[in-house]
C-alpha cells in the first residue's frame, strides 16, 4: 500500500487506528475452543466487528508462534482472510526481525513475497544491512523500533552520545539514508509524553506507530498532541483494550464497541486539527 | 543444559563447533528436491555426517520461516530429530527475539517449552524486561546480540556515549544485572578481531558465540587467541562453509570434511591452551 493510499483510507475512515491482534489462545472466550482453528475463528470475529473503525491490523507473531504449526495456520488463515475481505486494510507483520543480510533477506521474502503483509516490524540493533532487505518492494514498509513503550527502552534507548544524542535519535537519523517516508515508519510508544516532540524534530513527515494506548497506560490526546502532523502520521494501535475487553460470548460485540470509541475520539481530534 | 554439561561435552568432543543450519531451499542439492521435506532430508544427512564434529547446531529461523508451514515443519522436525538422536547436543535458535515483556514471555514459552531447545538468540534494543523472561528458564541460555558479525554492526554497536562506552559495552555490563554465566552468552562476530579484547574486560567467563568464521571471513584462530578463556568460553559457529560447501549427491560427505578440518583445528588450539 503506498502513503497517499494509507492516508486516504484515514480520512475516508475517519480513523487511525491499528487493532493489535495479539491472540492469547489462553484469553479467548472458551466457547471458541471448540472450533477447528479457535484462535482464527477469534480473528475473524475481532475482524468482522472492528473493520469500520479501523485502518490497520497488527498481528503479533509471538502469539502465533507459540502454538507451533497450528499456530503459524491461524496467523496464515488470519492474513487471507484480511487479503481476501479487507483489502484496504493496512497489514503490519510485529515480528521485530533483524539478522545479517542475507538472513534479512529471507525475512523479507517471507513477509513481502509469501505473506504479502504490507509492513513487518525490524529491530535497528544490527543497523543497515539487516534493515535494507526489506526496502527493496515496492509499496512495502520497514516499521523500525525507535523509542518503544516498556520500562526497558530506558536500558539503552535513551543512552546519549558524547554530542548529547540519544540512541533512538541516531537510529532515526541515520535510518533517514536507507529509507524515506514512503517506505519506513517508526514505533514510538505512546507512553513517551514530550519525547515525541524530539522524534518529529528528526522524522517529522513519516507516518509512526504508536503502541501503548490502553492497557500500557499512554493517552491518545498526548499522543497526538505531540506526534500529529498535517498528514496525520500515525497509526495508533490499541490490542488487548479491544480484543479482551470481554472475553464472553458478547467478546466480539465489546471490541467493536471500545474501536468505536477509539475512532470517535480520533475523528474529533482529526477535525480540531482541520485534517477532515 | 548445564554450563558444565556443555564445557563436558566441548572436552570430550576436543571440538567447541557449532554448525548453522541456515537451510537455503533454493541451495539445498537438486536430488533432495524429491524427497517429503527436502529441508529436513538435508538437515537430516548434515546432522549425522557432522554430529561427531561439533557440539551445537544453530538453525536459522529466517530459513524456515520463508517458507510458511512446511518451513515450520522442517524446523520442528529437525529439533526433534535432534532431541531424539543426539541429545548431547546444545541446539540454539536463532531468532533474534525481543519484545516487551508480556510477548517475549510468549516467544520464551514457545522455544523453551513447546520446541525444547536449550538457546535462544535474543537482541538487546528494548532492555531488560525484553529479555528476563527467557531467563526464567532451568537449564535454558539468552545468547544476547553483542557485537555482530555484519557491515551494519558499525551503525550502533560502536556508538559511544560521553564516557566512552560504546553501546556494544553498555549492552554487555547492563545486562549483567540481569543473568549471569550460567543462563547468559553473548554474541561476537569473528570478524570483530581485537575487539573481542573489550567484551573479555567486561566478561570474561561467559560463553560468547562467534558467527563469522568462513564464508564471512573471520580467523578461528584469531578469535581463540583473543577470546577464549580458561574454560573455553567460544561456540564458534560456521554455517555455508559447512552445509553449502557442496551441492552434488556428495554434499554430506564434503560437510563431514570440514566440519573434521574445523574440528582438528580446535583440538590444536585446545591442546595448545592446556585445556585438553
Amino acid at each position: 500500500m503506498t502513503r497517499k493510499e494509507l492516508i486516504d483510507n484515514i480520512l475516508k475512515k475517519r480513523s487511525f487506528l491499528c487493532v493489535g491482534l495479539d491472540t492469547d489462545i489462553k484469553k479467548i472466550p472458551c466457547h471458541l475452543l471448540r472450533e477447528n482453528d479457535p484462535v482464527f475463528a477469534f480473528n475473524k470475529a475481532i475482524i468482522d466487528a472492528t473493520a469500520s473503525f479501523c485502518v490497520a491490523y497488527k498481528p503479533n507473531l509471538a502469539f502465533y508462534e507459540c502454538n507451533g504449526i497450528a499456530g503459524w495456520q491461524s496467523y496464515e488463515h488470519t492474513i487471507h482472510y484480511l487479503r481476501e475481505q479487507y483489502p484496504e486494510h493496512f497489514i503490519i507483520a510485529d515480528a521485530k526481525r533483524g539478522d545479517i543480510g542475507n538472513t534479512s533477506q529471507m525475512y523479507a521474502r517471507s513477509f513481502f513475497e509469501e505473506q504479502d503483509v504490507d509492513a513487518v516490524t525490524v529491530a535497528p540493533y544490527m543497523g543497515e544491512d539487516s534493515v535494507s532487505p526489506f526496502l527493496g518492494y515496492e509499496g512495502k514498509w520497514v516499521v523500525m523500533l525507535a523509542l518503544t513503550s516498556n520500562k526497558g527502552s530506558m536500558d539503552f534507548q535513551l543512552c546519549e552520545d558524547k554530542n548529547g544524542e540519544r540512541l533512538f535519535e541516531t537510529v532515526l537519523r541515520r535510518s533517514l539514508q536507507w529509507g524515506n517516508e514512503d517506505n519506513m515508519m517508526y514505533v514510538v510508544g505512546a507512553t513517551r509524553g514530550n519525547l515525541f516532540e524530539d522524534v518529529r524534530q528528526i522524522v517529522p513527515n513519516h507516518f509512526l506507530l504508536v503502541p501503548g494506548v490502553g492497557a500500557q497506560g499512554g493517552s491518545l490526546d498526548e499522543v497526538c498532541g505531540y506526534g500529529m502532523n498535517d498528514t496525520c502520521g500515525l497509526l495508533v494501535n490499541s490490542s488487548r483494550g479491544i480484543i479482551f475487553a470481554d472475553n464472553s460470548e458478547r467478546f466480539a460485540d465489546v471490541a467493536r464497541e471500545k474501536a468505536t470509541e477509539l475512532q470517535q475520539q480520533m475523528e474529533m481530534i482529526l477535525k480540531k486539527r482541520g485534517l477532515l
